[in-house]
């Protein structure tokens, strides 16, 4: 039987080996959650970058770019960290390059994992799915704040806990605390996480519709996954390539 | 309001600023629970030092010297890492040189902070008491194993955080997921442990009766805190100085 563990945060992930293993990165707030919702509406590639310079380079060949510091869109950049931003068509067959404070991170730091997907509450079944179809042990990496750990990203490992729970096992204490904290908070996680700190921050940024969206379940069946240096959607780049 | 904060790991203590702030360090199994129950049997001083051979070059300065790695005593020193071994009044009167997987590791990470409190479920109340008459921001900085979250650590972060919950203002993602873990867990926390694979590879070792002896609140009043290079416990030292 497969395992799933998870790592609170990129500052833990030498303490792991990912050979072999699929890492599912995740950022709720907002970073895999507006990867996820730009799939969901067309996007083609993701090209996810460490440095501000970096991803502005992008835009000379054509890509739209994307860019968020300390929880607010970077001056200069077509695109913000909202998931709201990449609706009603504007990203629909354009690539984007993006650059976010932890979530980038996290992905481009797990590029020795065998599969990189990128995980969200708004996709949670669909990675799900293809986490029991690989039948790899599973590392969660949460992308946390600045390195600490943070609630959102955990509840969302404990929510795929959950999804995989009769296919996978799940011994580490990270996994169960993850898992405990999830069946706590699931009736409403909105109100759960209020008190946060982290979460209050960025209702101070006014955006608390974003916060709403990416914590709904199940919304997307996007399938965002790492391939030599970008991301594409799962469901349809294999059947081209 | 002073406020409570919590670090998961030795690995993450670098995001946080220590400078001013009152450190308890916690490895429940069962370094700081040990060093709590040496004191209570009338243990001088001990001196936590990090490696092995460090640890052996005490003993010509007539110490006990006491030695644990990967949960077993290491050969060639006086005593181990279980509680009971330092009942019975062989350690009344004695400095003790003590090296631990992880436990001695975050004390001596931790000598930038103010003051740093050895804080164990043994001495729950009394390490509350001291931080509440400090006033000082308080950062519990938990052993972890090897690194990695570890969930007994945490849960004497919530508990601890429930403690001072009147008086200290706690935020932070890091001590709300200790405070929510510790409501689950507390009714009966060696149950609750019992699913922890760290947990149970400690048990393999026959350590069953240290686990329990070690989540037991409130046994010892006594208070260890760093000073210069070593540990006392500061109900009598500060009386003699």
């Amino acid at each position: 039987m497969p395992n799933i563990d998870v790592c609170f945060s990129p500052e833990l992930l030498h303490l792991y080996d990912l050979k072999g293993k699929a890492v599912v990165a995740v950022d709720i707030l907002r970073a895999t959650s507006t990867m996820v919702t730009a799939f969901a509406e067309g996007a083609a590639n993701i090209f996810p970058v460490m440095e501000l310079e970096e991803c502005r380079a992008f835009a000379g060949q054509g890509c739209l770019t994307a860019a968020e510091r300390n929880g607010i869109k970077a001056e200069g950049f077509d695109l913000g960290n909202s998931p709201f931003g990449y609706m009603g068509g504007n990203v629909k067959g354009r690539n984007i390059a993006i650059t976010t404070t932890n979530g980038t991170r996290a992905i481009r730091m797990s590029e020795e994992a065998k599969e990189i997907v990128i995980g969200a509450f708004l996709n949670l079944q669909a990675v799900a799915d293809h986490l029991a179809e690989l039948g790899l042990d599973v590392l969660v990496v949460c992308a946390g704040w600045k390195g600490q750990f943070n609630l959102e990203d955990t509840l969302f490992a404990g929510a795929l806990a959950e999804r995989l729970q009769d296919t996978f096992s799940s011994e580490s204490d990270s996994t169960l605390a993850a898992s405990y904290l999830y069946q706590t908070a699931k009736t409403d996680i909105v109100s759960f996480l209020r008190q946060s700190s982290h979460v209050r921050r960025l209702e101070h940024l006014e955006i608390h519709k974003d916060i709403e969206f990416c914590l709904r379940h199940d919304v997307y069946d996007v399938l965002p996954v790492w391939r030599h240096d970008r991301l594409l959607d799962l469901r349809f780049k294999e059947v081209e390539s």
